[in-house]
């Protein structure tokens, strides 16, 4: 196949760069610290393979954006205990152990510009240190000991799997709706994010609403991150991201600029989308064609504006929060979110 | 390969058959019948394929030996609840995840003498449903709401899975000792005997003591039936228990008997052993070989007398409880399992 770089240029908008999660690292600097100690920590164990494989993915250079955001509330709600910390681990924990589980599932060679440990150490360990990681992960919230937080995570856990299992029963399938592709973000991407923003009202006990704020927060950014992601998929610079462009398209994973694609197009085009994704027989030159038709019914970008409105109702479940630096910072990460697809 | 089946005669004792099976499920067939009905619940999901997938494995006539333990725990200890039906059904979602991993870790193509899940609906779908059930079974504990109970399963997850991964790095390894073989079936094999047990103890509150004792009970019959079902890897009756001899051979697995053989043997053996476990070059005739020089060491016998020692201690676990029908049949139990590899 050839993978090539594009670029959306319409809807252009002044580049936020990496400012806004640079100054939300800056902001809970202290905290990012004392959870990074806690992963390295709590992925010990006498079986070397497991830090050894873990630590070769936590250690990749990932932005760490969910922990980012169980700090970032804990800033904006005003939380001055240390549970949030544990918590943040958890998070990441549980996201590390999908991602081992994805690159087997996916067959992925590369994540964030390196060999995926599956590639390095083979597929049973990484299914096997996925399982410890998650196993971990609720060993940590255990000793925490609020149930309430172990029913928000172990149902967004079980929400992440049924999400990844109805993707791969969609893999292949035109006739899948935007409708069904929403559900899917959701489960897969979204659940963990509500999640890592919810936790931290529930641990410093600031009733209903607030926990229903950050939980809309996260969810909304969380469709938000995965509609973009699904763009870069067609238009990222791999240099820049670490990733490679037409993976999804390879695969035949049906993703929104898909979704449009097929949906706008005429029965020719449909019997294009039809043989490269639903039957994989690709050949040189298919991921150019499918590039071009995205561009003439305008799908990466009016898939971007779907990413926008979900941003905009993220930014607006903030609104019970006064202003503070971190209502502000937490606004901008959205605008940051959206902004990597340019 | 040619896998052959061959038996082991010697310091046989009458054939237990399956009655002691048999007497346990019918003491315990009315509160089992509700453990199915949870397991069937519990693992409907809105997308299909998760439920057919699951429901292939936990249908497909396994012993529910776990279960079995934490309902027969429950009569031992007279506890009048339920809380333990969805517990003993937690404890089940666990161990089929784990088959699921298993299977594709070990590219397992039989379980139970059926297709296995990996085959029919390919790598992608069984990990991604073992994941599922695992997660479905923490939040089956999160609703029973004992932190305790959530300790010593999230616990018992963590610690199997270091075991499948310290077995993972001890394959193709002739150097693994007895000693360290032994902490890898302790953590992938006993810890969910042992907790399956411990769980109802807990649940009854019936104290350290009765909690310590069915712990014990549990992790040396799971060491004895691992022993055991090492044994059965180079004796069984492929028809009867629907297992292919020579699986753990042919995959370089090293355990027990092998330990055993390569100990107790000469310099040619040891050869012998480094070209087809540490190599993985084996050929026709080489099964049988490997055979021979087991009953020329006599280590499937040997390895039996370990798997009998255990079985000693697990029996003897449970003598500070009143003799009682479930106390016998617990013991009988602990037999069965061992007289498995008749």
């Amino acid at each position: 196949m050839n993978r090539k770089v594009v670029s959306i240029n319409q809807h252009s908008k002044p580049q936020a760069g990496g400012t806004a999660i640079d100054t939300l690292q800056s902001l809970v600097s202290n905290e990012m610290q004392m959870v990074n100690e806690s992963i390295l920590a709590r992925m010990e164990s006498p079986v070397a393979l497991i830090p050894q494989l873990a630590g070769h993915l936590i250690a990749s250079g990932g932005k760490r954006l969910r922990p980012l955001l169980t700090l970032a509330s804990a800033k904006l709600i005003g939380y001055t205990g240390h549970r949030h910390i544990k918590l943040a681990a958890c998070v990441e924990f549980i996201h590390t152990a999908t991602l081992l589980h994805d690159d087997v599932v996916d067959e992925s060679a590369l994540r964030r510009g390196q060999e995926t440990a599956n590639v390095i150490w083979g597929n049973q360990a990484s299914v096997l240190v996925g399982d410890f990681l998650f196993s971990r992960s609720f060993e940590i919230m255990v000793e925490d000991g609020s149930l309430k937080v172990l029913k928000i995570l172990s149902s967004a856990s079980s929400i992440i799997a049924e999400g990844e299992v109805l993707q791969l029963t969609t893999a292949n399938d035109l006739a899948t709706t935007e409708d069904v592709y929403l559900q899917v973000i959701g489960a897969k991407t979204a659940a963990l994010f509500a999640a890592a923003c919810e936790v931290t009202a529930v641990v410093s006990e600031q009733g209903l609403n607030v926990e229903e704020a950050l939980r809309s927060y996260g969810n909304y950014l969380g469709i938000a991150f995965q509609i973009v992601d699904d763009v870069l998929d067609y238009s990222a610079k791999q240099t820049t991201l670490g990733k490679t462009v037409g993976d999804d398209f390879c695969e035949g994973k049906i993703t929104l600029p898909v979704i449009l694609a097929y949906r706008r197009g005429t029965d020719d085009d449909r019997v294009f989308w039809h043989r490269t994704l639903q039957h994989l027989d690709q050949k040189e030159g298919d991921l150019d064609y499918a590039l071009a038709l995205m561009a003439k019914y305008n799908t990466l970008s009016d898939t971007l504006d779907r990413a926008r409105h979900y941003g905009a109702m993220a930014k607006d479940a903030l609104a019970i929060f006064p202003d503070s630096p971190a209502k502000d910072i937490m606004t901008d990460i959205v605008d940051f979110c959206i902004s990597r697809a340019y």
